[in-house]
């Protein structure tokens, strides 16, 4: 059985599924926005562009506002159609979602302030290869992610899982990488800590990528996978796999 | 009109009201368990106490289940029961709740890490008042946010938010006096960032507890007030307990 977005559940109320259609696509449509303002966000530091840091933060006011409106929505078809089963655990996926969507535009911002303080203080490059590295991982974890939910794809959210190691490992290595700056340099102590909030940030931004990918996996193979090692879900999905292969 | 914890809401089955109740109560075990992590985690750091912080580490494990343990029962209440108006509203609220708590519980696991490295390398004490004092304020914000849910009490989760903007000050002044400490002795400053993150932890710890007063004032107030300004939250307030006294 693959299960398929156009039907991943039946139920007679076309006004029903026309809803779950809405807060799906309403979902992807602010894990793009936030994709986007991680890339603006990176590009902005790098270009020393306050122009795009500025949009940046502004922007930062609408992502707040869809979350609010998907949750609200969300709430109203619980309330309203009182969903079960794959139905209902979409739902709460859409609602924790926003929530790990919201945080990556707030790491966004935060990466777009420092744009704008390190402009101020007319600061030099320094650490942003590792800044370029780690952004284009993280944002293309986000977008993988997405991508796995948009499809409910949980092979594809796996891959975003084992993607989380790598970024932490880079993460590691570059925050190394700048402690040995500043000793080299006391004086770009201040400069240098700019960059590894920014690090930090992206760091994070991976970790709610991660977050989506285990709420795929969650819908798709009905098993909550938090917490669980990544030998334990690539398990549960062969279980799955394989189980379904024999039915067929 | 006083919202009362016992009957915040009027529904026949006494087995539903008790699996309210119940999830209520679990988040609060819970949140009780996440403040003490935070407790020990920062005393571990203070005293160079290891075992503590091995003790903390491990506890983490129980945090995380305890999430998933809540999370299921909410999502089974959500199910069977199908919630409306106030009852929906604390069943979401619980949700969102466990995943706050739980990464506080995270910020905490990280303290203790913190610890252990510290001790390892023979690390003196520096930054340590910043670090006493920061993990003391957040803690006490986590108990009252905490007894802010108990209570269903608006007012005091207003007090919560309140506090968070103070946090944030005694935060940015406390890196401030790390990164002095780094320039004065760069031979430090991997151990000095050892309590950079530490403190980055704490005032994350202060963010989540600020998100756990605001869903305590959507539950009471019935309005979301993410992302709003402080002043307008307490007008929203103010406005409710007008129009309730002009009620009575």
């Amino acid at each position: 059985m693959k299960i398929n977005p156009e039907n991943h559940s039946t139920h007679i109320s076309q006004k029903f599924n026309d809803e779950l259609e809405e807060i799906r696509s309403q979902l992807l449509e602010m894990g793009g926005m936030v994709e986007q303002q991680v890339k603006d966000a990176v590009q902005s530091l790098l270009d020393g562009d306050t122009r795009l840091a500025k949009e940046v933060r502004a922007k930062d006011q609408q992502v707040n506002h869809l979350q609010l409106e998907i949750d609200e929505f969300c709430t109203q078809i619980l309330a309203r159609r009182q969903p079960a089963a794959s139905d209902l655990r979409l739902v709460l996926v859409v609602i924790r979602a926003t929530a790990d969507l919201e945080r990556i535009g707030d790491e966004a911002s935060k990466v777009a302030r420092a744009t704008l303080k390190l402009a101020e203080e007319g600061a030099s490059p320094r650490g942003y290869i590792e800044v370029r590295h780690l952004g284009n991982h993280v944002r293309q974890m986000v977008q993988d992610a997405l991508n796995a939910f948009a499809r409910f794809d949980s092979a594809k959210a796996l891959e975003v899982l084992r993607e989380d190691e790598n970024v932490d490992l880079e993460y590691r290595s570059a925050t190394r990488a700048l402690i040995t700056f500043m000793m080299e340099d006391p004086r770009a102590i201040s400069q240098v800590m700019s960059i590894m909030w920014v690090l930090r940030s992206l760091e994070r931004v991976g970790d709610h990528a991660s977050n989506l990918a285990e709420y795929v996996i969650y819908l798709v193979e009905g098993q909550d996978v938090r917490y669980a090692e990544l030998a334990q879900i690539e398990a549960a999905i062969a279980q799955r796999k394989q189980a379904t292969q024999a039915s067929d």
